[in-house]
């Protein structure tokens, strides 16, 4: 049987690459805090469309997320923020460790601190010098009490499993083991041997799940997008479609079967959506275009299963027919109104000179297009929207699927003095 | 009997221009929301002076409030804020609507959109098209569902009355029947063909009931003001005034009869009040002179009643003697700690060469005397007023009148399952 | 026996310089603002370490605090904050006025009236001209209202006593009767006939506690300032000593007897601290030598007891060997966030030109390498402190102290209803 990371499922054991112990109890006021915004405030309006999915405002915690770009972190330690977390992220002799960013002396940030031990793993607070081993959290030194203060081994702090792969910094925030990170994340970024990334990311003022919903197939591009200058070459994308959402055989996210739709239409007492279109004539196939995907270079020469999938944690890969491109779009929960949007460029690698065309190519367009450009006019609008009820219709299909999907199957601990019940 | 827009009153049925239906459920968030704002919290402070007499938080919301220069309506929707709602207002093919600013699809604000289709009246949202009638709020099309989408007229949004007078756009937004608009407002501003209307306002970061209470013959002037340039060649405006508060005969508002007073006085142990104004000698006669208005051409000649009066929902009109020219301000209350206080200029109608005269003076003095340098030293105070306990005394007469007025008559729907009983 | 100002102690009736009336009392909504804030709410993690002592959230009011330099206060009234109180302090022919900046008729800040009776002690609001005088609160007259106004001398606001000595200017936020400022504050200051003080001030972004547990022996100098320009030159600090803390006589506040220690040590695992201060070579002697103090200058010659007390409200005294100089750096309860960091530079008058070469010395050099440098490293520390539980430890010894002391000391007023019980 295939192994299949949905609800109530721990991944094999001592996969972690460090192999450590149980995470420590987090201090009592980070996990009240935590257990606080994770809550649903009965009267928080944000929470009305996600409460009966149980898809929680900081995000599922048990997966791995991007959360910089590697060359991001260097000499000093770093503060980032992640599910409502602070952290301290520092690398020592090319490692890389993170620790939850307050000491538990007296409370202050270790993000000030400094690694004064180089080759030790550590970091060391800015106030008494507090020296904690990045790998399992403990206190190997209080400075200030010298060597033999007893405190020291007695106190240890939350450490988080962290990696460097594929040029991103990838923290894992739940207090699951973690899982192989290239197991579990797309293919695309999984497999560098196969494909090159260019990543980028840009900070929304929004909660995760306005942008994940945004990817759901719900008919939003053909809108908003309709006249970016990526898509303004390319025959119109059809509307009004049938969306059949099909669980991964993986567990891992869901593919968006299109069908039917239309590309234009008179709308009684209106006009014509779309209107003043004229110039399209150019290109008669192109991204418009939903049932080629079986006869594509992607699917027939690369195998590639489904143009475009929405995985767990909230993340969207969109390929191209070629089968030698593939955009991840990738929704970090940074905190209760903000996400972290990584845009995750996969190129197949197809030799020196074409990586140099893409990489090329990548910096005078796509990455001007598509990051900001096309990427920028979902943000104005996930930006833009009120919590509160919501009415959905046809178009929503996938985006409910989504919830539902997500709701059901992401990976969780088995509930304390449970047994393990599938009720996916 | 004269028509009384008081209390428990509702006028003639039928008087809207556009004679929409009632207006439907306002959405839940957005009721509760308000709901909240309106009612008195226990512990805040700022609700002592006005918890009992029902004056409420957000402004009596029965009423036509001016919320923008009819020129700040252009092509593209302009979101505003006005008794705590956020409303879109756009205008097409000549005519302006107003609708709640948030789709109820999927949340996002529709003064993002556009409108799209030229001459129907409607406003698309940005997000998936979803497109609405101004003139009653309902959903005509779902674009991204195509042109026979179940869901189209199955939703309704809140509408809300809107007219361009005089300059002004003007909003209408509680959830009664709207009254006329030229009736209900001062007649300066309502009959343009006797006035012309010169508007600018300011936003004001307190409540609109401290603005209010500065227009309720407080012999805040007197003190406020005195160096003011406006008031430099007046004589000395009388304090210590006996204030008689009278209700108006329409219920609209009230007039103060002032009489008594001193321009000076010693105050034991202190001085003289005020002191060092020797260069006053200049005119004897003006504003100053309370007992004049008798004796006046605006009396006399042009038959009005009181040289300055205090409107519901809370407007003051400040005439001159000569009848040729009234002040009115106006306080929007925008929300909980906005008002936007409209300074409405209003000369009578003499000719071409007056009306000429009159606009460049009001460039060239007034807009800056009055509008700008006066005002602003009400500004300052009246966001200076830290919330809580007052003491009220003598020359505070208006004040107290103004506010036993306003929540006793102000415009109101019936409660529900209640006959109606004249209590004012 | 010497007087006490300990716990539940009166200081001697009547020794007020103004011997002005109990203070009235305070208006409904400050009294309840304050109270709310001195109270710990049980969700607030900055409660958890001062909780147990009872050492309030807005410092300790019974006290003189040094809230602006002398020559902050010129002709306009001043607005401060002290304790979470809002303060107007404003001069009049040479004296000095506090008084409660919310004028009672409508609510408005007396610090935008001004002083326009010279000579009379008074300021008057704004707004309508209400006129308090400062010296006992009373409203003297209500301008508007004309002199014969009843409400003149029915109203009485909170007046603070208020001292300006020194060069600074002292305020007693408190309700019992203040102390003889001369006698109560340390004698660098307070002797001005043998010291002259220099003070300057930084607000910092932290709650007034954390920045006197910084100051209780809690061996961080030792490590954050290592390497200040101020001590680049002295022996290595040591650490890991053994603290004695022990109540001074007075009652007043603690001493440290410090002992044991080490400049370096070799941490197992790790290396050494410190590293890299070969260069240190060059003064054997200094401010790192705790056991100097006794055949110091400053103890044989002068008979001061100790080189370093710390003191309630809040303060530090730290003295050097010569004894011609002390530091004493006061943390002054702003609000819940913020205090106010007074550096007092004190040295003892020893003729014309030396006093001329020590103010030349702090402008080039000590003003510059302490109370800017040094002093902002703790600035930065204290105000990276995350609230929350904490994990105290031996180097804790002396702000654990410190804690137990404040807390069981600190001047307040008895409680009503009861005898007076000696329980420190
Ligand atoms: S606060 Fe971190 S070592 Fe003291
Ligand atoms: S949110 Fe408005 S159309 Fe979808
Ligand atoms: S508010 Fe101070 S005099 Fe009226």
């Amino acid at each position: 049987m295939a192994m299949r990371p949905g609800r109530n499922c721990r991944p094999p054991g001592g996969i972690s690459r460090r192999g450590h112990a149980p995470p420590p109890a987090r201090i009592a006021s980070s996990r009240r805090e935590i257990a606080m915004a994770q809550t649903d405030r009965d009267d928080d309006p944000a929470e009305i469309p996600y409460r009966g999915h149980g898809i929680p405002k900081l995000g599922f915690e048990n997966y791995w997320y991007p959360i910089l770009r590697a060359a991001e972190v260097k000499k000093k330690p770093k503060a980032v923020r992640l599910a409502g977390r602070d952290i301290v992220v520092y690398r020592d002799d090319g490692k890389l460790y993170a620790l939850d960013d307050r000491c538990p002396h007296r409370g202050v940030k270790l993000s000030l601190g400094e690694c004064s031990y180089k080759g030790t793993g550590t970091i060391s607070c800015p106030y008494h010098g507090w020296t904690f081993d990045g790998s399992n959290g403990r206190l190997v030194a209080a400075i200030m009490d010298g060597p033999d203060a007893p405190i020291t081994r007695k106190v240890t702090i939350r450490h988080y499993p962290i990696r460097e792969f594929a040029g991103l910094i990838w923290l894992w925030p739940g207090e699951m083991e973690p899982s192989v990170l290239e197991e579990d994340i797309p293919p695309y970024i999984g497999r560098q041997d196969e494909f090159f990334t260019i990543p980028m990311y840009t900070d929304y003022k929004c909660n995760w799940r306005w942008l994940v919903d945004n990817w759901g197939n719900d008919h939003h591009a053909q809108y908003v997008h309709r006249s970016s200058p990526e898509l303004i070459f390319q025959p119109v994308l059809p509307f009004a479609l049938t969306i059949e959402p099909k669980p991964l055989p993986s567990g891992k996210g869901m593919s968006f079967k299109r069908s039917g739709g239309m590309t234009s239409a008179e709308f009684p007492g209106l006009g014509r959506f779309p209107n003043n279109e004229w110039w399209r004539f150019m290109k008669p196939t192109g991204r418009g275009n939903v049932s080629g995907f079986q006869e594509s270079k992607a699917h027939k020469v690369y195998g590639i299963q489904n143009q475009s999938e929405l995985w767990l944690p909230g993340l969207i890969i969109v390929g191209r027919l070629s089968g030698e491109y593939a955009l991840i779009q990738w929704a970090v929960p940074i905190d209760e109104n903000t996400t972290r949007c990584f845009n995750i460029n996969n190129f197949r690698r197809l030799g020196r000179m074409r990586e140099m065309y893409d990489r090329l190519h990548y910096a005078v367009w796509r990455g001007w297009a598509h990051d900001r450009i096309f990427s920028d006019q979902d943000k104005v609008l996930v930006e833009a929207v009120v919590p509160g009820p919501e009415r959905l219709s046809k178009s929503d299909t996938g985006v409910i699927a989504w919830r539902k999907f997500a709701g059901a199957n992401a990976r969780r601990p088995e509930p304390a003095g449970k047994a393990s019940l599938d009720v996916a």
